[in-house]
């Protein structure tokens, strides 16, 4: 049983904004609130909400306490997921020093980069290991996750790793679709279609 | 007249495959192959590519240099558009140096970072310019984007100064919310939300 995955885009959303109205002293919010800060309109905040099993009060709205824990359960924000990085280029170092990861339950525990010279460096605290290393560091981390950062060229090399060394999910940064065992998990992050939405809607702006 | 954000999203991944099948030697493509490379319904793929307006044939598919032509088109990728990257930190770094934008119709032409320490240096053939210096830096470049890749505590400082300076359209990987006029086109990049979908999926497949 799954939420379908454009709730699952939004809820993220939502739970920011929890978090900023709790900080500014606010006790409850209403989807009518949410919606507005985010350009939606509230039948559909409504309706993402109530996938997560929420109730909310006539008026008042949601009690935000509860609304923060159950998105937390929800996205699975306090369970604590070890991941792995291949391929510490600039990418892979912005990820490593992204403060945000920890709050959404996740650690980047070990990190790989094929380059000799890298081998060694220290990043957030953390040691460019080599790729020969990496069953050691997925037992020393109980890692699940691989998160992929290097050049496209060798981002299925490294895949190919993550899967041997038995992650359970990878996260790739890299612009190719992967080959993988239907059994893992994977996610895309791909920028130019992030840019692509930019550019037309710029289009449309400027016709 | 706008195609839907969602379509929108799929359009870059069926021109990436297009290129790809052209690459390797073939002259049409059907809905099927597009649908099943991405693990989605034929008739999705379909529904999406008549919003460009190319027709397809019974069988044979559509042509793969005319369905090339029109997702150029419909994304706006011919027309070289340029940018200007605030924050040269790793993010900035990687996207200043990402070989795939170009390819997108897009081109970062200038780089701006408040750290004295970083003004003047060159990456890939662009000098770091000091926030003084933005507006002669739009007129140098004619940029229309803004492209923010600063910590989220001083994106909105960034966003003004972007605003300020005639961007169009900003495109924001700060992790905050920004606060723009209504005429200016945003589209953010967030990866908590990429992060929780992954989290989400994997949660399921563990239960």
């Amino acid at each position: 049983m799954g939420i379908p995955e454009p709730t699952l885009r939004r809820l993220p959303l939502y739970y920011r904004i929890a978090l900023e109205e709790k900080e500014s002293g606010e006790e409850n919010i209403s989807c009518t609130v949410i919606a507005n800060k985010l350009e939606l309109i509230p039948i559909l905040v409504r309706k993402d909400l109530q996938q997560t099993g929420i109730i909310g009060r006539p008026k008042t709205g949601y009690i935000l306490d509860e609304l923060i824990q159950v998105l937390e359960k929800t996205l699975d924000y306090k369970n604590n997921k070890k991941a792995i990085l291949v391929g510490v280029g600039n990418l892979g170092k912005a990820l490593t020093n992204y403060p945000g990861f920890k709050q959404c339950g996740l650690s980047i525990a070990g990190l790989i980069d094929s380059d000799e010279k890298k081998v060694g460096d220290v990043i957030n605290g953390l040691t460019i290991c080599t790729p020969a290393d990496i069953k050691k560091e997925m037992r020393r981390t109980r890692a699940r996750i691989g998160i992929i950062t290097t050049p496209a060229s060798s981002a299925q090399d490294a895949a190919d790793m993550l899967v041997g060394a038995g992650v359970e999910a990878i996260w790739n940064f890299a612009p190719i679709r992967l080959s993988l065992p239907d059994t893992i998990v994977i996610e895309n992050v791909n920028f130019s279609v992030s840019l692509s939405v930019l550019n037309s809607r710029l289009l449309l702006k400027v016709k």
